[in-house]
């Protein structure tokens, strides 16, 4: 008999982790973890309150916490280019949303900051803006334009245009500005549960990092299933999950710092530490 | 684009149905399904209530229920012989009960209707009973005997006799009496559910076929993997895997017409009509 609890890992119930998930049932690995999903701020704040001990974690949340958290190696959310889920839908083109309210969706942080940065440094025009619900609709009857990001984002990259509103693509704005990868997600360990249960961090490590190999190697799959029960097609799904990167290799890490380095210029989130971040590992 | 949703199908969340979990993993299936995991009372209860489309359910509730449910052909949990984990736990031998309180666990339906009729036909002895939550010890305060199902049953098997206690297994019984495999849980699905999606019924069905095939190739593994988190080591729980019977063929069929013949005899349940159990299929 043994009194070994499963870690309490979070899994970000979007469409965009949905291929980690594959991997981890295909794996068996999922009777590992004890898997809480929910919507990626949530996830963040459970991790902040010790309510998960390991998980994805929004960039902006995890540089409000470097202190109590350790990135996992090689493994995030991100894109070199478009991403098609974490978008900028407005009435007009950015660069003409000079004294226009902006509302940015609940469930973002970071998607949202790049808004803020972008639409202030790169567009260089002046906004206000507003916290709302991730409802496109709702958004604009109170602003000219809204930052959306996941499942309703990558909807509204098809609803929007025939309505007339603009579709900026903010992984690939952001690619344009600094010539970077951007990172949207990491994945980071409480530092108090690594430090009592290495073995076990390294172990759900290493499942996301199999997860991810044999994901990627079964993308098409992972797509038809998925297309029975959401609303896009297979072709659809498997283009968008084949734009992700899941990876956090120097490039990434580059965009991770560079991302670090602009928003504390502008004072949106604390400086990432010289030597930042600190990883979990040997 | 597409407005299906995935059929709202129950799990037990025993170690019994981790082999089924197991399976509908590794085939990728478990895409397919809102799979909503909980106590054997719970999800039958959500099946009746119509909040669930298909699932496990315990044999006697299904009786009371036969005009609102099809069965799921070839897929239960039963046992031909001991079970493990239904079990009667008891300060005297059962045939010694006469006159005994025997508190009657609560998440269980088709268990503590089975020691009742053991109790009272095979047994012969006249007991007195009282619902209680599925605790060993509180119930031991209050009664002189105990019916418990799943993974506390299955504890229970190795505590209680070093505590001077007499554990009954209550699948081996009913074996013993009747001669026949006992059926405590059948795969239901909602009439109004399997007339409107009857593919997708299909395919469930299927999926859970192919799950138990696959499981069954892999139980050492899923053993293995169970031991790290569970109070059993691997070669317990590989025997007790291979104890369950998720079959629903001649044999267990006739099983469970001769419970519900028995069963309807004392009036405990309904009667199953001569034809049935009504199945689902073409």
């Amino acid at each position: 008999m043994n009194g070994a609890r499963r870690p309490r890992v979070g899994h970000i119930q979007f469409l965009n982790c949905l291929p980690l998930y594959w991997g981890l049932m295909r794996s068996g690995e999922l009777l590992n973890v004890d898997l809480h999903k929910d919507a990626p701020d949530r996830l963040g704040a459970g991790l902040v309150a010790g309510e998960l001990d390991i998980g994805p974690i929004s960039l902006v949340e995890y540089l409000h916490h470097t202190e109590e958290l350790l990135l996992l190696p090689d493994l995030a959310v991100g894109s070199d280019g478009p991403v098609r889920s974490v978008n900028l839908i407005s009435t007009r083109p950015p660069a003409e949303l000079g004294g226009a309210r902006v509302a940015l969706g609940s469930t973002s942080r970071t998607g949202v900051l790049l808004a803020q940065l972008l639409l202030a440094d790169y567009y260089q025009v002046e906004t206000d803006y507003l916290r709302c619900p991730p409802d496109l609709t709702e958004m604009l009857l109170e602003a000219d334009a809204a930052v959306l990001i996941g499942d309703v984002a990558l909807r509204a990259q098809y609803e929007a245009p025939p309505r007339g509103l603009v579709v900026t693509d903010l992984g690939q704005a952001w690619r344009e500005w600094s010539g970077l990868p951007m990172v949207f997600a990491v994945w980071a360990v409480r530092r108090d549960f690594a430090a009592a249960h290495p073995g076990v961090v390294k172990d759900v490590h290493e499942a996301f990092l199999r997860s991810r190999e044999l994901c990627l190697a079964e993308l098409d799959q992972v797509a038809e299933v998925a297309a029975r029960w959401e609303p896009f097609d297979a072709v659809t799904l498997a283009d968008y999950f084949r734009r992700l990167d899941f990876s956090l290799g120097e490039r990434q890490v580059a965009g991770l710092r560079e991302f670090a380095r602009r928003a504390g210029a502008v004072g949106a989130a604390p400086t990432l530490p010289a030597a930042g971040p600190e990883w979990f590992g040997p």
